[in-house]
């Protein structure tokens, strides 16, 4: 049973917002008619960027006093000033190249390296036909599933404590009839069907972490996504979020579309999210453009004009994902022109280090509009004081002393030790 | 688990050829060294039309000796010399326009007239969100469930022993996402989702006639329909047959989207039926049409150009379904261009009653290169011959007494007693 009507897009954000009835105590006692001061320390929202770029840096593959690295360190600071979701890649043939030397250490360093700057993580992808190990093509189906299933549980198992979300099996719609290139997981998914072949990844990946959060992820907005959901739902799999791709190389979706998906996506009642946005900073790709990996090109620069667009629709994009309930998180692909994916100027900081507008953008709605500064309350007699904000983690501040609390629910009535 | 590759086309055909080893008998001893005539009577392949034409004809509602009685006494017996399956129209809002009086009379007169002819029927839909029963948009969700699964229970028992196959459901790829008109069944399907309402839908006809062949049939031939009949298979379902719908009022899909279509849908082993093929002899409609309901014209005639089109066309489509072993049927929408579904030159007869060409061309391969014509043979000494043909039915003649037999697969041992 599905319900009839969807959740609907709330312009007075109220699921963005928590409030909460503190009582501050300091020593064991009321701290009564005290001035303190509550800040915002984080986002319940994810925030999200592609953490790729930083791989090399921490992987040991760099000289760190090179150019390389300077580069990037610079580019880490823009990243965390932003950002608190990063997406890592484990597509198989690039982790585990040669059959059984997987990169897990280098991976690990950087998972590492991120999960102690509070950035939350998500491996990207488990089962995917597309960059999947080539060395599959070569060996028989039944073979092909055993070293699918294995590999899934050797790093949701090597990456549980770091990595607590995966894009369990990425773009299934298309997996069995998938043509443009020869690979091993094709011819899984056509024995197993779609259906069979999320359940491995979903079987496999919750064995090893059962704690996990496991996504679908597709780009496919058509009617096959959510027959797709249904099939899997009925067959009684537990998927955790609903995973949208948005690569918008040919153009924001505009309000419309972006509407109409978020209506279509969110009726059953899965938190949404919106798992590769690019808005590019230049000349459109083609309309005519199917597979975007078809569009190759020598140069494809950053114009004002197309920064400008950029900017715009980004935060035009993200209001509309904000105001809705069922979005939990909008993960960009990816903050640099450095290496970004087909050429495109989708980064959203120029490949000479300097932050485009829509970067700017970005952190006035993260770090400004949606983001609770730093404000003096008092509390009363009985050390109480009420606190109103965005969802997210807060600090509270009195007299050199502080302690931490979230705001996640329309109310709450917490209390707080100082230490 | 499926197989990895579809059925390949065969142009040599022998997935539509028979053989026997006829031994004949008469007053029960072999006929010896005689002379016989061998003819074929019948198709096993569903050639197949709508039959809606004759609903008037035989429902009682037209004067026996009124024009449009001869007219369609006249259509009637270009239908015969060509079709061997019919469908007829079980609309829930034509067939029960006010709750609790359906017209099962009428088209029970319809489907008896057809079977004495030999005519296989088939009933269309049981289910669908288009011309439903509109007052169903008043009831609560529940009560229309209640009234659909009766619906299905009523009507296919009523007409088991002369229909034993059902279009089960309609469309469901966009039946809970169809916002063109308010209706109760996308408010059911919304509910139960696409997987449960097929349930529903093959349950309740199941039940009222376990031995019908239940078809899902749809017009999306993206993957959002392959998906579909993943999640219905994984889900326990048992479709006798796959319909593929294939309106082509906007010109022929040409060889490489048919055969894209064939080796898509015949992948999952079950017999795919051509369920509504229409080709145009006029004016193709634009491409840029999404929903073909929408190109409302005044007039849209039939020209000599297109009727030659027309006629190469369903030519060119039919020896293409012909070729692949797991198409069992195609049916034309429909015979005639007087009352032709959204005023399209789609008939084989022209309103004035003459036969396009199309009509002639359908008729040479059914009757014609695929047909056999009566053949002289003589049986040996043991009263044995060797028959070779297409498969179905055929007669077999010595001396004025007469014998059938079915050529049904590569070779068989078939004993036959002339009387």
């Amino acid at each position: 049973m599905y319900p009839e009507h969807s959740p609907q897009p709330d312009p007075a954000l109220r699921h963005r917002r928590g409030a909460a009835r503190l009582t501050v105590l300091r020593d064991g006692e009321p701290l009564a008619d005290a001035d303190l001061t509550v800040e915002q320390t984080g986002h319940d929202f994810g925030f999200g960027c592609i953490g790729f770029d930083f791989v090399p840096l921490h992987g040991g593959e760099l000289d760190p006093d090179g150019d390389e690295a300077a580069r990037l360190t610079a580019l880490a600071e823009q990243w965390l000033d932003v950002f608190n979701w990063s997406t890592l890649p484990f597509y198989w043939a690039q982790f585990e190249p040669e059959r059984g030397r997987p990169r897990t250490e280098q991976l690990r360093r950087t998972a590492e390296w991120f999960r102690s700057r509070g950035v939350t993580l998500k491996g990207h992808p488990l089962v995917w036909h597309t960059l999947t190990a080539p060395w599959l093509l070569d060996l028989a189906t039944d073979e092909i599933e055993r070293l699918q299933r294995e590999r899934i549980r050797r790093d949701v198992g090597d990456f549980r404590g770091l990595i607590g979300m995966w894009d369990a099996i990425n773009e299934v719609v298309i997996m069995p009839v998938f043509t443009a290139e020869a690979n091993g997981i094709t011819r899984l998914a056509r024995r197993l069907g779609r259906v069979g072949t999320i359940r491995l990844a979903f079987e496999e990946a919750r064995a090893s972490n059962p704690s996990a959060t496991l996504l679908l992820n597709d780009f496919d907005m058509s009617s096959a996504y959510d027959t797709l959901i249904e099939a899997v739902l009925e067959a009684g799999i537990q998927v955790d979020a609903i995973g949208l791709q948005s690569h918008m190389h040919q153009g924001w979706w505009g309000e419309e579309k972006t509407l109409r998906v978020l209506d279509k996506f969110s009726r059953y009642g899965l938190p949404l999210h919106f798992t590769e946005m690019t808005l590019v900073s230049g000349d459109l790709m083609p309309a005519h453009v199917v597979d975007l990996n078809d569009h190759v090109v020598d140069t494809w620069p950053s114009t004002p004009d197309g920064e400008a667009r950029q900017a715009e629709e980004l935060e035009a994009h993200l209001r509309l994902l904000w105001q809705h309930p069922s979005v939990a998180s909008a993960t960009y692909w990816g903050i640099s022109d450095v290496g970004a994916w087909l050429g495109a100027p989708a980064g959203l900081i120029r490949a000479d280090g300097t932050p485009k507008p829509a970067y700017d953008a970005l952190r006035r709605l993260v770090k400004g509009e949606w983001w609770t500064a730093p404000t003096t309350l008092r509390t009363d007699a009985a050390g109480r004081v009420e606190v109103e904000g965005w969802r997210g983690t807060h600090r509270l501040t009195a007299g050199g002393a502080s302690a931490s609390f979230s705001l996640t629910a329309p109310t709450a009535d917490l209390i707080l030790s100082l230490d």
